[in-house]
């Protein structure tokens, strides 16, 4: 029988103690002194396992920090019903948003391309984070336009559900018409409010929400920290 | 009238000639000496215009090679039918692959979970890069449960389309049950395949497709060139 290399043993026994809760998702492992001690190998040893459960996405190390177990990320639906609270929920977490910004203003060219409306015509714009389990996870604007829901900005600062909001003001359903997803990388302000590095990869998801009509009455923009969120698509949903 | 600051004008007028195709995608734009004297002003103003124009995805600087006009990204559906050559011709954009991998061997605990048959069971492992224009966009590896499909390593050999190998080995069609879209960092060898830096951005797109009956056929992962790619998902695709 081949002999285990003693890394690899080091980094299953660790393993081990992450999948049964030891150590949880974001906690920092003992130092490299410490596991060199106890598991009586060289630093160098305890490198090589931790390396190897980094490359598998168990750990992630930090410079001049530590090395911190890996959250799982959060499952996030992309598909016809997008709604963010029942999304997370989804997932066994608890979700919770933060207003950044409620202000009313004219469309500017894309937004007014996007709401097919003049532009300058008023939109309001909802800016803000979305958490899950107390994580910030996603940085979102949207952009209504005003004309057929003239309140929605007042209702938006009472509640901070999207849907929520558009049902009090007359609009009991939406869909999505197509989200377009690509990569960017978080600005110096994003990676505060995300609690991520600047300039880190984030996920950016476009869509327009329109009512049972066709009206577009949704252009949103949401950015994922990408190593707290995976996209799900599932065609059907 | 409010006065135009001079490096917005510079911006503009550049902008004008990537809009008509003066300078094209991947093209370098000249100098910022070059630019200082044609546009008679000093190296501040133009650094000025091209950080706007970087801002706004218009062009890159890259770090001692000169200022390059960004390429639009291809877009990509990903829906329940999911077709690479149909996908890229839809685009407007010459579709081509690159075969590095053709092998046969028993599945992992991973693939054995997601194509639903034991570990060990014989696989078809087809590993690759895609093309749209000629640049390289994506880099797949797509594994088979072999025994449906017992002579798809020697079509795979044949025909690049993995929907045409398929039909010829009796799956007349397949759909997409689900997409996992998460962001990943480009390893060393992917950089060098996809001509990017290691270490960049990719979206990794992870996917089952069932024939019509529902039967895992194909389990695939792609990593798509972050900054070349943005998929495009449609619920009613």
């Amino acid at each position: 029988m081949p002999k285990t290399p003693i890394w690899k043993s080091i980094a299953a026994t660790i393993g081990d103690e992450i999948a049964k809760g030891h150590y949880g998702p974001g906690d920092k492992l003992p130092t490299e002194a410490a596991l060199s001690a106890r598991f009586g190998v060289n630093r160098h040893t305890v490198r090589h396992a931790l390396s190897d459960m980094a490359e598998r996405g168990l750990v992630r190390a930090r410079r001049g920090a530590g090395v911190f177990v890996e959250a799982e990320p959060t499952d996030y639906p992309i598909g016809r019903r997008v709604r963010f609270h029942q999304n997370i929920r989804a997932s066994g977490r608890l979700p919770q948003k933060a207003v950044l910004r409620i202000e009313e203003r004219g469309a500017d060219l894309s937004e007014a391309a996007a709401l097919e409306i003049a532009q300058g015509a008023p939109v309001i714009v909802y800016e803000g984070l979305s958490f899950s389990e107390g994580t910030p996870i996603a940085h979102f604007i949207s952009v209504f336009p005003k004309a057929p829901v003239p309140g929605l900005a007042a209702t938006l600062g009472e509640v901070t559900s999207v849907t929520e909001a558009l049902v009090r003001n007359g609009i009991d359903d939406y869909v999505r018409a197509e989200t377009r997803i690509s990569v960017d990388h978080a600005s110096a302000t994003q990676a505060i409010h995300l609690r991520i590095g600047s300039g880190d990869a984030v996920l950016k998801s476009v869509g327009i929400n329109r009512t049972e009509g066709g009206l577009p009455i949704e252009y949103g923009t949401t950015w994922f920290a990408g190593d707290k969120v995976t996209l799900t698509v599932a065609p059907d949903s």
